[in-house]
């Protein structure tokens, strides 16, 4: 089933927001084997006259955003009318919701908000619980001989317009697909192999499977590859990328690198401690952003400057004096140093030259080193990232904890 | 001037990534007084055909973003070309580019990637600093009398597109609509004041300007002001903004918090150093993504763990006992020992609790602790942010930054 999102909101087209609502609504309804073909942002007002018009008979469901409120330019649910050609009826159960919400926060009423408990005649109503603006559903042809797409009216606020889409979209929608279910779905994140070197070790493979369609999205330093196709089928694809991928496939579960850090970490009983130079406590600041991050994070040394490098790490400034802070021996010290100070199991360590003062001949901005110290011995990594600072962070950190990752796959749990 | 954004990508249409795109392409065009006025996503492959045909009538200027890599599935290149009736012209210098690209990463050259060094007869190329696929302008009605609007071809990648965008793009934009230069604009960047107290401060005095627009735009911890309208009048607003928000105005040149701190502590020959908790390094990590932090900032010690408070920052362990890591004292003695430890001028601290766990009656998740130490009296604040972790850290760094930059503002460099 073509599937259409239209979001309304001048805010959107002006980037005062960033309309999540696209994103949102994919994610909920891919269960169902639904796809949204085309989004389309329009300003509030009437542009949703013709934006509605033009893809009713492009779609077999369309989901519209925004428009619903008590404003001169909230006219979604007076235009779909129109276009329907159906009457307004006045609904006094939602104007009493309405009424009784407004008093709760002692706000005053005015005969705008009540415009809002205004249902055109057959819709079924899709409460709101976090806001006055009921949903609205109008099933397909709900009015011949004018031919219609399923329509769901929902309000502009993520905030009303999420649980809504949970409680009340949902279950419509499980109604109107059911029957379409031999369609399944496989993502891989994958880390240490570039887009076009996945697409070389299984595009060929995969494409020669009937029916099956192939996505990849590179993102900085990860790359999801994307089956979609029959269920028969799929269990052959998951075969070939299994093989092909083997341990580059860090998650199918869209699971982020540091959250498939902190997990094995506690699988392991371990901790973890980190110390950066270069990349400032983005390093830090990725492990602690996953929830339970305090079971296996102990502590993270932001050594920007040598003598903090010296005073809480404990590298020698004679190494530092003979080497350089940006030195394979001051990234072996460094995360040495971190494991000794924080009793941590395991420690991390980056130094390197983010850029864009600071490089030089023989090390140029983008050089990078990397140490994991476990105990045994310290393993040592140049990297090279010739960028922005802000992608040289992300860039090495990945590589940082993909470093981690590989030495925790081949240790028992 | 009509402006439709056409973003092609499978990723924002099944919701892994939610498009950034239009935000970003409306606040840089803003200036130049362009309105994005429709946004059309549509998937990898030949959708994009459909998109442009239509739209060319409709728009005097269309940005397409996304399909320009080496996949197959990236066609807008071809497309562009096929619909206007150009050859595609193989680029030398543009393969040179990606050659060297590639060979510094030591990344193997495919065919495919070459693909990318394809440019439509008489199009201008936008230089891609940092991806392999350059963007592509071609200028309206290029290749007559196929009636074409001003076309811009951008990366997906946000990384590349945004500053292929501001380097390249705008520039070129600047010449499209020039004469449309009477109407100016101002722009404020407020932390420390709601928005709506914002609007309530400026909102009615401005309006009352003839001629003037006003925008306003909240995002975590900071109010964007934008003001738009006839030179003359802008003056006037100009006085009125800034005698009614004075100190609240961190920037009217769309500068974050992070880097008016880093130049403020850099023109008063200051150091800086944190101590955090439940930011996780966050606030490091904010301050050291500003290019020339390394000047002012000396360490960041994120003690997740009070064994780290204690080793790392010499928190007395009877003060984490008696008191709990999260409070006043702690946060109190986690800014004097980062002082202390690392030499700096000035210290900033956080202690709190990020959740989704951790909380307690007395203190529920969300509850923080701030400490500025700078050699005299220690101050301490409490917040109470009780939202998901992410913003958790957001609203509490910029509390941290502002607590710190109204010292600054009363201490002459």
């Amino acid at each position: 089933m073509r599937v259409i999102v239209i979001n309304t909101g001048t805010e959107l087209l002006l980037g005062d927001v960033v309309n999540s609502h696209l994103s949102f609504i994919a994610r909920e309804i891919f269960p169902l084997h639904l796809r949204v073909e085309q989004q389309l942002a329009v300003p509030d007002g009437m542009a949703i006259r013709d934006a509605l018009a033009e893809n009713f008979a492009r779609a077999e469901i369309i989901f519209v955003t925004g428009g619903l409120g008590p404003t001169t330019d909230d006219v979604t649910r007076e235009i779909t009318a129109q276009l329907l050609g159906l009457d307004l009826v006045f609904d006094p159960a939602i104007a009493t919701s309405i009424t009784e919400r407004l008093r709760s926060r002692a706000i005053r009423l005015t005969d705008r908000v009540l415009r809002q408990a205004q249902v055109p005649r057959g819709a079924e109503v899709l409460p709101n619980e976090y806001g006055s603006a009921p949903g609205l559903y109008l099933a397909a042809n709900l009015n011949p001989p004018i031919a219609t797409p399923h329509l769901f009216l929902l309000p502009g606020p993520p905030r009303e317009l999420q649980p809504m889409f949970r409680e009340a979209a949902l279950p419509i929608l499980k109604r109107i697909v059911r029957g379409n279910e031999s369609i399944g779905y496989c993502s891989y994140r994958i880390v240490g192999m570039g887009e076009s070197y996945v697409e070389e070790a299984v595009g060929p493979a995969l494409l020669e499977l009937p029916g099956l369609e192939l996505g990849y999205c590179a993102r900085m330093g990860e790359v999801d590859l994307r089956v979609i196709g029959p269920a028969t089928v799929l269990e052959e694809a998951n075969a070939i990328v299994r093989a092909r991928l083997t341990h580059y496939i860090i998650s199918t579960e869209g699971e982020n690198l540091e959250t498939v850090i902190v997990r094995e970490l506690a699988a392991h009983h371990a901790t973890l401690a980190v110390a950066e130079s270069c990349t400032g406590g983005f390093l830090a600041h990725r492990l602690t952003n996953v929830p339970g991050a305090s079971e296996i994070f102990v502590a993270g040394y932001v050594t920007y400057s040598n003598k903090a490098k010296i005073s809480a790490l404990g590298v020698p400034a004679d190494l530092i004096a003979k080497h350089g802070a940006v030195s394979k021996a001051v990234a072996r010290a460094m995360a040495e140093g971190a494991r000794n100070k924080s009793g941590a199991d395991y420690a991390l360590s980056v130094t390197g030259i983010a850029g864009p003062a600071g490089g030089s001949v023989e090390k140029p901005v983008g050089t990078a080193y990397l140490a994991l110290a476990d105990g045994g011995k310290t393993v040592v990594r140049h990297l090279f990232f010739p960028t922005d600072r802000e992608t040289f962070k992300q860039l090495t950190t990945q590589m940082a904890l993909n470093l981690l990752r590989g030495r925790l796959l081949v240790r028992p749990s």
